[in-house]
C-alpha cells in the first residue's frame, strides 16, 4: 500500500465511521504490511557489523561489532520514532508511547548477538522486523492503545542475560561468567552501557507488561520441508543434560582376547543406540542427543576403560523427559549388565523447564496468520529464546519462519525474504491484536 | 641342586660314561635350574632405575633411567661371563663362547625400555632370565657348541628399533621419529653408546645365528586365568590400524526432529557394535577394537556431523585379517545406506604383517616345558615383539608366562617369582636343546 491509497482510506474512514481509535481506520489497519525490501536490506546492512568472509557473522555478545551492531540498531529504532534507552542489564529498549496513560507495555523483539561463526538471521530478524513494525505504525500515524517497546535482549546466546536481568533471574554466578567476548558478562554489561550492580533497576514488573511476541527463525527444517509459512511455537522446550560415564577396563587391546574384554566404548555405543531407541520408540516430537564423546585412554591399540558422553534430553514436558530418563536408566543397566560395566549418570547444571506460551498468544498469532493468508502450524521451540524467560511474567507468543535447509548458527543459515517479511507481517497484526484486546 | 651334588654328577658320569659334550654329564644338564631368589631380586632392583611411588616404572628408551639400567644390566652380564658389546644401533650384546669355532650363535633376550607409566616385567623378564641361563651355565662351567649371545634390543616401545636395526629394516624415517624420551631414535641411539651412522655394522646375517628365543609375560590373562604355566608362542599376530570417518550433518538438536537427522555418532555405535560382531562371529582368536573415537563439533547440544575413530584387527593370518575387514567394510556400506552417512576407511602406516615362529622351535619350547613338568599350551602373541623381527632372519621361538590379571604397560603389571622362575627354566633347556641339535 502506498501513502495515498491510504489517505483515500483514512478519509473514507472519517467519512463515514464512528470516531475511530486510532488515526487509521479499522481497514486500513488490516491491511499495513510491512516493507519486505526494507527487512532485506538492514538485515544484510545489520550482518556488517562482525560480518565474515563466508556470509556469516562474528557479532559475539561484548565485542566491538557487537557495540557498533547496537549503535545500528538505535539509529534504526530512532528512524522509527522510538524513545530509546539502555537498561541496567543492557538490554536496549525502544518505546513508542500508547493513547492510554497507564497501560501496560506490548513487548516485541530479539537479539542481535550472535554465537562465534553464526549466520545473519538468528535474532536479527527479530530485531529488525520489530523495528520495522514500528516504522510502519509510525509512518502511518498509528496509535495504539498501549505504549510499544522494542526490545533488543542482551547475550542472549551466553544464556539468555537480558530477558533473565528483566525477570530477576540473573544471579550473580552468572555475571562472573567468561563470554565469548573474553570479558565477564559483567564487564560486558558495562562494556555495552549497562550498569551491573543495579541490575534490579532492569527488572520489569508483570503489571508493567501486557504480553511479550518474539519472532525468530525456526533453526529446524520443519516448517521449510512441508512448505508451512508460519509457526505458531507451543511452547520452548525444556533441556536436561547428563554425563554419562561408562567404566571397563582399560587392557592391551592384542592380548586381552574378545571374551575377556570390559570394553566401555562397545557398552557406550549400545548406550548411545538405546537412547535413539528410547527417545523414538514414543510418539511426540521430543528429541535425545549425544553430541560428546571421549574414550580413554583413547588409543587405537588400548581397549577403552572409560567414556563420557553427553546426554540431552529436550520436551515440551518436563515429565515426558523424565519418564524419558527413567527408561534410558534402565537401559543402561541392561547395557551395564551384559558388559561388565559400570553406567551412572551426572545431571549437569545447564538444564531449563519447559516454557509453554501462552494459549491465547498464540490464537491471536494463529489469527494473524490467516487473517494474512499465510498457512501455519503449531510447533515447539528446540532452540531456547529469550521468550522462555518473559513467560514466566507476562503472555508470551512466538512466531516462526522457515529456516532453508533447517541450517542455523552457520555461515549457511538463510531465510527468504518472502518469510521475512510474513513473519514481520504476522508480528505486526498479532501487536495489533493484542492492542485491539484480544487478551483481555 | 647345589654344588656338592653337581659334582657328584659330574664325578659320576666322568667315571661311567663317554666323553662327554660338556663339563656337565647329560644327567646333570637335565637337572640344571635357575636361581629362582636371584631372578626375583635382580627383577627388584632393575625396577628401581625410573622406579615410581605406585610400583611403576618409567624408563622409556633414551632416556637416563634407561641408561642407568642397560649399566646394570651391563654390570650382570659381566658378572655372568659374559662379554659385552654395544652394537651400532645401540643393542646391548653378551657374548659367550661355543666349542665350535664358526658355529652360529643362539641369540636370546628382550629389551629393558618401558612404555611411560609402565610395569616392572615387561621386557625386564626376558632380560635378566636369559642373563640368568647364561650365568647358571658359566657357574657350572657348561661349555656350549654353540655360542650364546645374550641381547638387550634398544627401544622395543618405540617401534621394535634394536631388532630391526639387526635384520635391516630400520629406516632413515624410522630414526627422525622423536620418541617418548624427547629425542630423536638418531640422537637416543647416540646417547646410548649406537653410532646411527654405521646402522649397517648392527645387522647380522642370517648365517651367522642359530635360533632365537625371547622369554615375555603374556600381558594377557590367559594362561593366569586357565592356571597354566608356559605359553608356546605359536608367532606374533600381524596387526592393521584404520581410521574410519564416518559423515553426516551436524545440526541443532533442539531444533532438528530425530527423522531428519544424519547422526554421525549414532552410525558410528552401529559401526562400534559391528565391528565387535563381525569379529567375534567367526571361529578363532582374532581381535578387533576401537580404541579412540572423535565427534565433531563435540558439543552436547549439536548433533555430531563427523566422527572419526579407529579400528584395529589382529591375527595371526593376514588372509584373515582382510576376511575380516571386507566384512567390516559391507556392514559400513549397510549402515552408512540406512542412516543416511558416508563412512569410508584409511589403512594407517602402523600395520606389521604376521609373523609365525618356527614349528620347530615350538616343538623345542613344548619339550622343555614338559621335561620340567610343566603346563603348556599354544598361543598367539597379540603384542608385538623383536621376536616378529628375529622370525624373519632366523628360527625363532618365544616363552610365555602368566600376567596376573592380564594386566600389562601398567604399575599394577605382576609375575609371580615362580612363574618367573618356570619361564626361565624352560628357556634353558629351550638353548641347551638348540644347542644339542634339537634343529638340526
Amino acid at each position: 500500500m502506498n501513502d495515498r491509497t491510504m489517505w483515500i482510506f483514512v478519509l473514507l474512514a472519517l467519512s463515514l465511521g464512528p470516531a475511530p481509535q486510532t488515526l487509521c481506520a479499522q481497514g486500513a489497519l488490516e491491511d499495513l504490511r510491512v516493507n519486505p525490501e526494507r527487512i532485506e536490506l538492514r538485515i544484510q546492512e545489520l550482518s556488517q557489523f562482525g560480518g565474515t568472509s563466508n556470509g556469516g557473522v562474528d557479532r559475539v555478545a561484548f565485542s566491538d561489532a557487537d557495540v557498533q551492531a547496537r549503535e545500528y540498531i538505535i539509529s534504526l529504532m530512532r528512524e522509527a520514532g522510538l524513545a530509546v534507552r539502555i537498561d541496567a542489564a543492557g538490554n536496549i529498549i525502544g518505546r513508542r508511547e500508547g493513547r492510554g496513560a497507564d497501560r501496560p507495555s506490548i513487548l516485541f523483539g530479539s537479539h542481535i548477538d550472535a554465537v562465534p561463526h553464526g549466520g545473519k538471521y538468528d535474532g536479527a530478524l527479530g530485531v529488525i522486523a520489530a523495528i520495522e513494525c514500528a516504522q510502519v505504525l509510525h509512518e502511518h500515524e498509528v496509535a495504539t492503545r498501549h505504549p510499544l517497546e522494542v526490545i533488543v535482549f542482551s547475550d542472549e546466546e551466553g544464556g539468555l542475560v537480558g530477558s533473565r536481568a528483566i525477570i530477576g533471574t540473573l544471579t550473580p554466578e552468572a555475571l562472573d561468567v567468561v563470554s565469548h567476548s573474553g570479558k565477564s558478562v559483567r564487564d560486558g554489561i558495562r562494556f555495552i552501557g549497562g550498569d551491573p550492580d543495579r541490575l534490579e533497576d532492569a527488572r520489569r514488573r508483570p503489571d508493567d507488561i501486557k504480553a511479550f511476541i518474539e519472532l525468530h527463525i525456526e533453526q529446524g527444517a520443519i516448517l521449510n520441508s512441508r512448505g508451512t509459512d508460519i509457526g505458531v511455537v507451543e511452547g520452548i522446550v525444556g533441556i536436561n543434560w547428563w554425563d554419562v560415564t561408562i567404566e571397563g577396563d582399560a587392557n592391551h587391546a592384542g592380548t586381552t582376547p574378545m571374551d575377556q574384554r570390559k570394553d566401555a566404548l562397545l557398552a557406550a555405543a549400545h548406550m548411545i543406540i538405546a537412547v535413539n531407541r528410547v527417545v523414538t520408540e514414543v510418539p511426540g516430537r521430543q528429541v535425545g542427543t549425544v553430541g560428546r564423546i571421549r574414550a580413554e585412554p583413547g588409543a587405537p591399540n588400548v581397549i577403552p576403560g572409560r567414556v563420557v558422553m553427553s546426554l540431552e534430553l529436550r520436551d515440551l514436558s518436563a515429565e515426558k523427559i523424565q519418564s524419558l530418563f527413567a527408561t534410558i536408566e534402565s537401559e543402561a543397566e541392561r547395557i551395564a549388565g551384559e558388559s561388565g560395566t559400570r553406567v551412572s549418570f551426572t545431571p549437569i547444571h545447564a538444564t531449563s523447564v519447559p516454557a509453554p506460551t501462552d494459549p491465547r498468544m498464540r490464537q491471536i498469532i494463529a489469527a494473524a496468520a490467516e487473517g494474512l493468508g499465510l498457512t501455519f502450524q503449531l510447533m515447539p521451540s528446540g532452540a531456547g529464546h529469550d521468550a522462555q524467560d518473559m513467560a514466566r511474567i507476562t503472555p508470551t507468543g512466538m512466531i516462526f519462519v522457515p529456516s532453508v535447509g533447517g541450517i542455523s548458527h552457520s555461515p549457511e543459515e538463510y531465510t527468504r525474504p518472502g518469510d521475512m517479511a510474513n513473519g514481520a507481517n504476522v508480528l505486526l497484526h498479532s501487536i495489533l491484536k493484542i492492542d485491539e484486546g484480544a487478551l483481555d
